[in-house]
């Protein structure tokens, strides 16, 4: 039999898909799974006559690869792939590559390229993004890490990955050692913002509109003809659309207690690492938070009963009204997520291709949609953008969005419906576009009572003031005390 | 000479108050700084006469302290404090305490307290908040690590400590390793939140409502007189009035980019680690961030001018909506910040005293506030509240502010001023209170691009569903894929 072009290791859902997939498209792929019946399993039934050879030890595995060999690791986050990759670097030789397909945090990523880079092999952390559907039909890949890698590993990432409407892969070089790993978190926590945010759209349908799942599940068909066009919005619509057997709306069923793996979070500590603003995503991760003390809020609930008024006015305008705020909103999320990118580049020296990144995600992953492609458009024009908002097409499209964002969130505000992140969105936009925040008066409080010094707009940036403000005396000089 | 009671090393402005307090309540105290010139300035300047020995090496400074030694640390955190215990250690003896005053990372207290106490010495991590101010004149003090060091601690910081107007001391023992330092932290987070609130408050007088700092500073002296009497409140009166010799108002030549130096950060990284819903501290820590990037709000401003109409309607019962919209957020803030501490305590297994640590913060520290005296009522009358909300007098409290709030915030968005901190308090509000948000959709889509699975309102917790979407087939089961 021919040797391997690529070996596997993982077969859980991702990772057999993925072998499926590469196998469709011509290659030959050997595969391991820790436990012997996933493998035996695999290759007796869907593998069954492809050019899928299973192995039962790692060293089996490494026999069958052609050379430079590549090993793609589809494992659980964290130790398991550090086990793994010490017993990989006992079989395998320098040259060789070793690819972590699953979502590890990028500092992990980081340190574990220097470590295989030390041995002489080469190390990729690849985000994948795309689910199980995508990973069986082409998902969004970020590949990052040696770079020396990367032409041995495009040819098969590049035929494996979705593609948009004029045949471009949704892979491209991401960067080097954790920026692969870095982007498909930042990925998935805009993926945090997009749900939240047609949750909340969804939630001011439901409860403010009185409207049913059939209702919405309509609006949101017509919605994904438009500039919302997504895979997000997509699904909603046939989540709302999907019915049980008995001729029930499934999703009115569904507890409202939302879980969470970790990737939200890691992204909005990243932006506070950052000192980036993404409070939209930090919003989302919260919200779910606040979903899953079910029980607490059943209680409070009856201790502040509300009573939701009957919409009057112009139901389908207020419908369009929602649409244009879900849309500022998602703009926001995207501008804020590109600002925490621009800021990790700079801190961990990554070239990052922004407009190549909004090709990766405009197809194959979850958050992939139209508007990616209108991205991509700003940061081709201007690589240097320091915020999607000053590109002329996004800013044009905010700037007429204002007014109906501005109605829906004060209606929820007057009704009691909480929409976290289309306000955080909103909160962010009045404040990145106001010259003069009142942090002046905040920078007099630390000046007040921890000596922290302060400038003034009258003098130039850098020469520091500090205000005796009791007129009681005391020490002029800023303490190393962090207050 | 006496032999000294306790030992400072470090003499900032911080470090050297702390000593005049301690020697004032009649402790002889050693003290050393690594360059021994301000040792000097000090015997020799503020210090002298007093029962305070300099030193000028940690032999020296060791060999002047009564057994067993307690030796207080006022240096910046981080390497210096473990350089500075490695060398302590060489000098001290089992039985004899180490004591960090400074801002350490509560993980750090809890791994040194571990480190020291494995050499037979005692340790504590002791939270110091009142800014020079406070050291000097009786700071709150949140001391945790070794409970065998208490007894040896408790006499000195009691005795320096603030005092509410009973006596009671702004000081008790919170709880094991890192315990102090976690509660510190906290307070600093809550602080942002505070100063973020006022903030808000003030930019929606200045630029809603057209008033002067003058103005303002006669409305921040009442709400002083009510409900919000606080330090902070206090000193935003103070500053609000505070004139140069020119006769101008400072506060309105100050630049309004904020700085930080990490502890609301760190709340919210460990909000977000416990699952717990930080929304208002995280955006207070997020504006901060915004308000760094002047450059990028000036060009924004120019790009999208915002005029804000003059405000119409009755100008004094809109303060009066303000400052019930401030009440109402900072009990938010507070709900929240407790929920976090309450979830730490069983991850860390700290057995906290939440109505002890509403009396702590009473009172030295830059969040005391007549507040606090309620939030300790509140504590004292259950301890096992779970969510401030829940208890009747704040419960009643919040209620009827609701109305005002709303006003506000929908006035607020009305114009185009961002207050994110009171929307996101507003939020959480009526988040917390609602029995059914919008989080069943989220899992619906979780599970359909991810089979994360569900639960369901109709069976009991714990029974997990997954629902073939598309009806495309594929698995039924949750990869182990983080999407």
């Amino acid at each position: 039999m021919k040797m391997a072009d690529i070996g596997l290791i993982g077969l859980a859902v991702m990772g057999e898909n993925l072998v499926m997939n590469m196998e469709s498209k011509g290659f030959t792929v050997a595969v391991y799974n820790r436990t012997g019946d996933k493998v035996t399993n695999f290759v007796e039934g869907r593998a069954k006559g492809k050019n899928i050879i299973g192995t039962y030890t790692i060293e089996e595995l490494v026999s069958k690869l052609e050379k430079p060999r590549r090993v793609m690791m589809m494992v659980k986050a964290g130790d398991a792939v550090d086990n793994l990759i010490e017993t990989l670097l006992q079989h395998l030789e320098p040259g060789d590559i070793i690819i972590d397909g699953g979502n590890s945090h990028f500092p992990d990523t980081a340190r574990r390229t220097a470590y295989v880079e030390s041995k002489g092999l080469l190390y990729v952390g690849c985000g994948v993004s795309g689910g199980e559907e995508g990973a069986l039909n082409g998902p969004s890949l970020m590949p990052g890490g040696s770079p020396a890698a990367w032409p041995f590993v495009k040819p098969i990432f590049q035929s494996i990955c979705a593609k948009v409407e004029n045949g471009d892969p949704c892979c491209d070089w991401v960067g080097e050692n954790g920026a692969g790993h870095f982007v498909k978190m930042v990925h998935n926590g805009i993926e945090y913002g997009d749900m939240q945010l047609i949750c909340e759209a969804y939630h001011l349908m439901r409860d403010g509109l009185g409207m049913t799942a059939e209702e919405m599940h309509k609006v949101f068909a017509e919605w994904n003809e438009g500039e919302l066009d997504s895979y997000l919005i997509e699904i909603t619509r046939d989540i709302l659309g999907y019915k049980d057997e008995k001729g029930e709306t499934t999703v009115d069923y569904i507890l409202d207690a939302a879980g969470q793996k970790g990737m939200g979070k890691w992204t909005v500590i990243s932006a506070l690492d950052e000192g980036v603003s993404l409070t939209l995503i930090g919003e989302a991760v919260f919200s779910r938070c606040l979903s899953a003390v079910k029980t607490e809020r059943v209680a409070a609930a009856k201790r502040f009963p509300k009573s939701i008024p009957a919409f009057e006015g112009d139901k389908e305008a207020f419908i369009e009204c929602i649409r244009k705020a879900l849309y500022a909103s998602k703009i926001i999320s995207y501008a804020q997520g590109y600002a925490v990118m621009r800021s990790a580049a700079k801190t961990y020296g990554w070239n990052l291709n922004y407009g190549g990144l909004a090709l990766m995600w405009r197809g194959g992953c979850i958050i992939r949609s139209v508007f990616l492609g209108k991205i991509k458009e700003a940061f081709d024009k201007n690589p240097e953008l320091l915020n999607l908002l000053m590109d002329d097409y996004f800013a044009e499209v905010i700037e007429n969005l204002v007014p109906a964002w501005r109605e829906v969130i004060a209606y929820a505000v007057k009704v009691g419906i909480p929409m976290p992140a289309f306000s955080s969105a909103l909160n962010y936009f009045d404040g990145y576009t106001t010259e003069c925040l009142p942090a002046n008066l905040l920078q007099a409080q630390r000046d007040y009572f921890g000596a922290h010094t302060y400038e003034r707009t009258d003098c130039p940036r850098g020469q520091v003031f500090h205000t005796n403000w009791t007129g009681k005396g005391g020490s002029t000089h800023s303490s190393t005390y962090n207050a």
